[in-house]
């Protein structure tokens, strides 16, 4: 990713939690790689949370764990450290939680995005604008051989966000006119959204959305993780961002200014 | 489709059974079109066969119905007349009647293929042969929204294929990890295969088969059929090549010298 | 393509320019077709301008010749009738031209699209969106055998916007280490983009944009255009949209809304 | 890649020669992980050859340069040992020296293979056999930024094997209608068939093989390398298969049964 650094003499000081699991490494890397951050603190399971404070950190990456995310941002939100969340398990209520200690801290920032993949997050945007123009839409994602769950993540997100978009246009249901079929031949249904699972060996995190129309229009959005790393450039993206966005921001649609 | 024509004086005198149906009409053209070739009978329901003698062909084309068929195929054998057979729904029982006919005329012959497309039928034969190669495949394919059937003919055949040829390599099963789905993620399971059938305004008839390996390999074999009259290729170089192939033939892979 | 007709009891009274050519005759078959539209008149070569307004037409579409298409807007601006243009020869220099006529009718709206297919604009539109977040891009477009001209316009477009895009966001030259190439190899540059273009049988109107970054991350965007009227879609949004724009438009993109 | 290893008591007795080099040392690592392979020398540069003997190697994998290879061929044939070289620089002035070599050793055996990717072969083999039924064809590659030549060698090769194989079947060239193209536009030219090279951050090694005819049938056999280590599977199948196959075999294609 290459949208430029903003120029500044004085380095973001940078905490990380969660530091010795897979993400909260590859961050601390990033961090320590990045011409205009510092890692000031890589705290991890068992590490007091006011070594964020000593080590004068102004943003906190948090990838830990559910059970134990909530009371690191409150300790950011109280301390006045602007934290970006990529751990899972938010819900509305969690949300709610955090809006309500924001409430009395007025400059203070969170950033919670389930998925720091600017490629993943464009591709869920553009699905959403151009699901108004097509009859129908339906979702392709392809991933190797060990994950557990189907379909993933994203794809459930990207059907629904679809299905939302649809719907604020009137559009109506999907075309289908399948009346024989082999049982999940015709894919899962996410809100009424198609959605096919494909798991290979080799393969490492894919997804197309394919939108057609009757006069003979397909696009097709397509989106290629080749490896791990590539959730770094928008972690870094939101240690860049979040303090200039007081208050909740959930996903990095917002960041990336479409 | 540009294999050349065999170079001869005498056109080949060809008559078409279901003339007025939309694939037979079509060989009406492709016959009257075609170097090599001329058409000399076009006979729908209610006409005589011995039209066919009549007029000295040398081919039969049939695109009928299931329900007369065999009584076409019949007549030809009889009469010495060599038959090219895109109609559906022979089965073992029925080729074995064929074969019996056969039997008492050893210079007739009969091709009878389920799929005209060279190019479908091209990439079905190469997923056969790399099935040995990879440990896991899975078929995706895409066709316009008023299909009614899933998977297509096509795909259950080509996963059958693979699955034939994976057991005689002793592959053993795909591997899949899955452990948590919704219903359908997976696509439909025919023959061991994962087959995933996307149905959508626009499309026409496509069909990707994906083979990968965990080393980090991937093959894909796609096929587009972007209009009807891509059968007809296959048409013609059936109606070349059936005489030179006494008795019966059974799909057009033979006659692609593969 | 299926955004809602907007509900009215009036039909637009739509007048065609070049309505015996390709493109004009299937604008009068989707005016007739469609349920909020009505053709009230169809002229060609020859065919005197006042009866559009004889005819009472609201809105006129014009697929003629770069020749004749000033001197059509020019009528329609003075006598009330917006204008929706598909025909090209446009440069800076003719939007000009219309501005000042424009200038003096203030009610009066004319759109001129080089491109009506909603799905290519979506598509050019991703693009231009996405540039600026990965660090490379290049474009392949596929069109049928008998195309004369490569790379196609929207691909050349599309190119330009991107190129726009990236300089505006400070990206820099895109990252190419070649160093041995055959002549060619590498594409034509546009702008500082490489564009790639397929001639193929069997092809119809296709193009991918691939956006890459070296943290592993692909974004391809595609867009087929299966046939010919998959133009129509975009034209009757501009009939519909072009009374409500005062002015000149240029390109469909500011009525898709994005 | 799956296919079963043969099912023996006795491991294949393995050395490498540039087992320090990029691809020796995955070599070493790959003999000495499979369960039917032993790695008993593993020499470099500086290294005595008659290591090789000295630890009994029945199988020598030749990683090295093209300065040394020959050298290194004509001692595994003088001792018996069987050589499956991946080293580049072979041309047909160099086989006819080791032929000569192995006419005075009529079991000695040499595998030399400018390719061990499974999947890339199956593709080229793929390509080859289905040019004859298409109008034309064009190859797309599309490989990692730092790459500093284009075409890549496999997609050369493909290039000139589908010329081969359209020449002998009197295919005529590709049509072409391009009248106006920019620079580069159209590919580079290969024996004939163009060619399109993409540089692209994120990507790994890719190609794609795009053939169609004019009643609209495309077919695109796609292959992509997600690592380095897909080389593996097909240097494996050489050292279990060189000693089987007597004399000099150009490829892996005789070992892959096609």
């Amino acid at each position: 990713m290459t949208y430029a650094a903003p120029v500044t003499n004085e380095l973001i000081r940078v905490g990380v939690l969660g530091a010795k699991g897979r993400m909260g490494s590859e961050v601390c890397r990033t961090v320590e790689g990045a011409p205009d951050t510092e890692l000031v603190a890589a705290l991890d399971d068992g590490d007091a949370l006011t070594g964020l404070v000593d080590a004068g950190a102004q943003v906190v990456v948090d990838f830990t764990q559910p059970g134990v995310v909530m009371g690191n941002v409150e300790f950011c939100v109280r301390n006045g450290i602007a934290a970006v969340v990529g751990t899972s398990g938010f819900d509305e209520a969690r949300f709610e939680t955090v809006r309500g200690w924001l409430a009395d801290a007025p400059s203070a920032s969170v950033l919670v995005a389930p998925n720091f993949g600017v490629g993943a997050v464009l591709s869920m945007e553009f699905a959403r604008q151009a699901a108004r123009f097509f009859e129908s839409v339906e979702i392709i994602e392809l991933h190797h051989a060990n994950k557990v769950d189907a379909p993933s993540g994203t794809a459930a997100r990207t059907a629904t966000l679809i299905a939302q978009a649809r719907a604020e246009a009137g559009s109506g249901p999907v075309p289908d006119a399948t009346t024989t079929a082999l049982d999940g031949a015709r894919g899962a249904d996410v809100d009424g959204i198609r959605v096919h699972s494909v798991r290979m060996p080799g393969m490492i995190a894919h997804q197309e959305v394919v939108l057609g129309s009757a006069d003979g229009e397909i696009l097709t959005i397509r989106h290629d993780s080749m490896n791990r790393t590539s959730f770094m450039p928008g972690v870094l993206l939101g240690i860049r961002e979040v303090r200039s966005r007081p208050g909740l921001t959930i996903g990095l649609e917002p960041l990336l200014g479409l």
